[in-house]
């Protein structure tokens, strides 16, 4: 399978290096937004820039489209759709649908493949949800993410006047989950389930007490939950909070059966790479045997994912 | 969907009990190889002997077949699958290859779809092992069964002279559970994971000494294991052993990274029906658009196991 990377930030350096390990993938190239020049690319990894990408279409198998959730994905997965089969991690659930309507069409028009949707939640955890469903029909699914990074918290904080920079990790609470994983089936928003820790750097001379109540008074993001506001220095910012972890568990239950889905990650970013890899073997094979538009992890068998063969993987797993 | 069930015992009434909370769900009727007469069976509920049920095939979507696995799986299933669209849950690890072989020849001389090992493990064990091999690709698998009653090692320690009734507990090792947790990787060879509880009645005047030395000294079964044996009275067993709780974790770890999924389940019968309906719905799915032969798991899109449509699908999960 030869693969491209579009967007050569973490997560395409981590596709790259995830590519290395892999028998079965060959990377072609890698397309960006940036200068060549300013590149810390490898030697032996083609760069050529985003707006020419259409060009190389005919040599690549699989586009992973590496670029951020948050404002590039929704404009480059369904752009490149009508030229690549690809993968993506889209992970704002509240805009599932209309990414997939979007992409759907000009993957439809251009007779290619792309799967959205590939990291952890939306991604394992929601097949973790289905497999659960059907084992435990009549349950109630819980979700816990943390302890790790809200990268849209973070964002919000580092608006805030008087922020030098800051990061803000979501963290379950301890006794719910306990109760949860108990059986106990307690009726609980999310904001009663989760905490936020804040680690704010502030300008020399900044007035901490109002950044302080600014946070925890921000409608949506902080404002219902138990939020706690540390202040820190930048050099203990750089040295105590560059951390990758990040994790999380879904638990269904109904009041006599409970099954639990949880990861614990060193890098979330190595970890979303390898995702999209393992999906990327599944849409080669699938856009192979003529599927087109869009999908998610919803619509792949399981063995497409696998690099094994057949009876290796009856075998072992 | 029209079921039918063949095998009227515990996990057949299971699975009548289960579909008649599917809406999507008919069931058509029973075959069982027991008299009509003296099956416990329900007013609304056709029963038709066994050897009869080829005469129905026409009428039934996907028959369920709820037969034991070390008996009559490896010989019903095949039998079955040139007649019917079928799902078991086929449980002998050893055994799947030449199960699944021999289920695909007949399936496919009938124009028939079969699914094997629709349980836990195999099944959605195996699942959780293909996904979390995607995320953590360089890692090892650990898997804990129970606690919960093995039924190899209770048939095993019945044919002991002297048994009256008996029934062994696998019990994983709580410090080994937490050594795994903790992502101490250690090295580990299954009886080092579990331990082995028995509960036995001896006869009147039975040598009760001699009995729990033919129990701990009975190699493959007892004899690596660190095994304990309770003798009880016969109403004690009645009251405290006829549970039905059973479970276990499959973990895999690379030292760094770590993902789990367990499941602890108040009925594991009840549980199993539950799973074979939902793959039920996926052979009925894939049968319609044509596929044949004997599939697994590793085969079944999971969107196709799954009552809801495509939009509340992808909301809700």
């Amino acid at each position: 399978m030869k693969i491209a990377v579009a967007g050569y930030g973490g997560l395409g350096k981590a596709v790259c290096k995830a590519a290395e390990k892999c028998k079965d993938v060959e990377l072609y190239a890698v397309f960006s937004r940036r200068d060549k020049k300013i590149l810390n690319y490898k030697e032996n990894v083609s760069v050529y820039p985003f707006y020419e990408a259409e060009k190389h279409a005919q040599k690549v198998d699989v586009l992973i489209n590496c670029m951020g959730s948050a404002y590039d994905l929704p404009k480059t997965t369904p752009f490149l759709a009508g030229f690549f089969n690809q993968v993506d991690s889209f992970d704002t659930h509240a805009k599932i649908q209309s990414h997939f309507e979007r992409t759907d069409k000009r993957a439809k028009e251009g007779k290619k493949l792309t799967l959205i949707c590939a990291g952890w939640d939306p991604g394992l955890f929601s097949l973790a949800r289905l497999y659960l469903g059907c084992a435990i029909p009549e349950g109630t699914d819980y979700t816990f993410w943390g302890e790790g990074v809200s990268r849209g918290h973070t964002n919000a904080i580092r608006q805030i006047p008087g922020v030098v920079d800051a990061v803000q990790y979501t963290v379950p609470i301890s006794s719910v989950v306990k109760s949860v994983r108990a059986g106990e089936m307690p009726k609980l928003k999310e904001c009663e389930m989760h905490k936020r820790v804040c680690y704010v750097v502030p300008e020399v001379g900044a007035d901490t007490r109002r950044i302080a109540e600014e946070i925890k008074h921000m409608p949506e993001y902080f404002s219902d939950y138990d939020t706690t506001v540390n202040f820190i220095d930048y050099e203990s910012f750089l040295v105590d909070h560059s951390r990758e972890r990040h994790g999380g568990s879904v638990i269904r239950c109904d009041g006599k059966s409970l099954g639990e889905f949880s990861l614990k990650l060193s890098s979330n970013t190595a970890f979303t790479a390898d995702v999209l890899l393992s999906f990327a073997r599944a849409v080669y094979k699938m856009s192979k045997s003529g599927e087109t538009g869009c999908i998610t992890p919803f619509d792949v068998k399981p063995r497409d994912l696998f690099a094994l063969g057949d009876d290796e993987r009856m075998k072992r797993l």
